[in-house]
């Protein structure tokens, strides 16, 4: 089945409202999943709607709730999602983050107490259409170890960063901490197809390149010690600031009835004021790069249309009504 | 021969001044130089200063000038370093900086138009030892090439990150993107040891274990595509946001008599505004991490003392006043 974005928005704001959620919370949550979709990352839109609505369902989503929105300093934003969607927090404070940045020149955004964040990327790309560049991160359940801690110390850690450019759509970096996302490695072990053996180890915390195996596992870090570190500035970033959970400390975002009480922590600019050809510069330098070999991210256009497969569709429809 | 801190900074401070310096450049290098050693990162000390001994001979180092500061947004600190070092920039904005950083919650300083800001942890660490969580990113000229670009576009393209923990030294990190820090290269070139495979390429583009091919070829990003990444979001905020030179276009830290311009980000902000009790929540989480078998960067305190081979010290000698 093909979808307009307007439609799809319908389907997936549906879906959650039957699952339980304030139109408040569909709306917010739908525009995630078709952004998502919208931006050729499908296992962060539908796909992962599966999981809002499982968590929906059994409480791990508060379903109802409106974020707690504070100040404590002219520059900074402190929001308490108490236990819903991180999406919703960032909508409620979204014209504030944009309008602080363009006066004080840069601002801060530290949710603490959500569901996972999903597509980080999301949240970025929207700021860098506002015109500021932004930097994001976020953290969840613990999923992954590193080379030298081989249990799960963090979740996948992701970060974000996006910028605007002139004549273009924004730069947007948006990567796991990880070797991989969690959703290749569950897509992996659903196809059953072997998964290169840096990417993670088995639940006795061995190398492994089945991902069936890796699942009951841990990821990885990538990038070795300065992959460790990274994922390591992300959670100072999304757990330490924000005082969300510590990875270690978060419950399953797939089990149970808890909130993982995850992290989010986002710092948005405004290049302009700092250098007024910033956009058009950056643009030209990105096409001097990507002439060179360089991969660029982001700039590529999803598709117009939505296609859902029946089977997704008859999960969604199931997960949103039957007993979980 | 073994000289204490402060014989150490009167040393620096001395060859500098020797070298054509002014008092406060010659102070704030040999500060920074001090500081390295302190550290624990002699490559980035005395053996660091010998560029910096060259450069301001050869004029790729503006001796004697002033930084210029600007503050186009409440939050924001411009510096035009004027083609000077750009560690008397950080000292002329440190107080504006953790000042406006603690009063609005956040702060940036975009500084351009420098030499290459030798060890980026010494301005993070600075700033955490003065309760502020603060990233700061620099670049330089080109060095480094990616996975899929074998020619060398970005500097090594560090990061550091810092955080002030309670009863105990900041949280360092401090990272190049490449695979290995040029400092390292070039002294494996010096030591004629081998490197690993992954860490750069010779001049006709070529993966060599050889330094001394190597250190006439280029650098590798760290962590694949996602290492290549991580210099694309760190040339966009050193570069692109500061207006300093793409490090594409910045002229040699070594050879010749312009200065690199450079460019140099720094973000921090007050942790106590948002969570009350940031560090000694971090504090305990490290010591968790520590024992979990996470290496935590930053937290061994470097050695009291600073030892100078003789050989270092003619070659020091002879860089402040030979013919260049």
């Amino acid at each position: 089945m093909r979808y307009s974005p307007e439609q799809a928005h319908r389907l997936a704001q549906r879906l959650a409202v039957r699952a339980g959620a304030s139109l408040a919370v569909a709306d917010s949550l739908a525009a995630a999943t078709v952004a998502a979709e919208l931006a050729g990352r499908p296992a962060l839109g539908f796909c992962h709607l599966l999981d809002y609505l499982g968590a929906l369902r059994c409480g791990r989503i508060a379903a109802t709730v409106e974020p707690r929105l504070e100040f404590p300093a002219p520059a900074l934003i402190r929001l308490d999602a108490l236990g819903g969607i991180a999406q919703l927090g960032f909508d409620r404070a979204f014209d504030e983050l944009c309008h602080r940045a363009n006066h004080y020149g840069i601002s801060l955004l530290a949710q603490h107490n959500s569901y996972t964040a999903g597509e980080l990327g999301y949240y970025t790309r929207r700021l860098a259409n506002a015109g500021l560049v932004c930097f994001a991160a976020t953290n969840g359940p613990a999923l992954m170890g590193t080379g030298h801690c081989r249990e799960a110390v963090y979740c996948t850690n992701p970060l974000s960063f996006a910028a605007p450019v002139s004549g273009d759509s924004a730069l947007v970096i948006d990567q796991a901490s990880s070797a991989t996302a969690f959703v290749n490695l569950r897509q992996a072990a659903e196809d059953g197809t072997p998964i290169p053996p840096d990417w993670a180890l088995d639940r006795h915390g061995r190398p492994t390149t089945d991902a069936r195996e890796a699942i009951n596992g841990l990821l990885l870090a990538f990038g070795g010690a300065r992959g460790a570190n990274i994922a390591l500035m992300v959670e100072v970033l999304a757990a330490g600031l924000t005082g969300a959970h510590w990875s270690l400390d978060a419950p399953s975002f797939t089990d149970g009835s808890q909130s993982p009480g995850a992290g989010l922590l986002i710092i948005a600019l405004q290049p302009q004021l700092l250098a007024q050809d910033f956009t058009t510069r950056l643009g030209e330098q990105l096409q001097r790069l990507a002439e060179k070999g360089i991969h660029v991210p982001g700039r590529q256009a999803g598709s117009p249309d939505i296609e859902l497969a029946d089977t997704l569709l008859n999960e969604l429809e199931s997960a949103s009504h039957d007993p979980a």
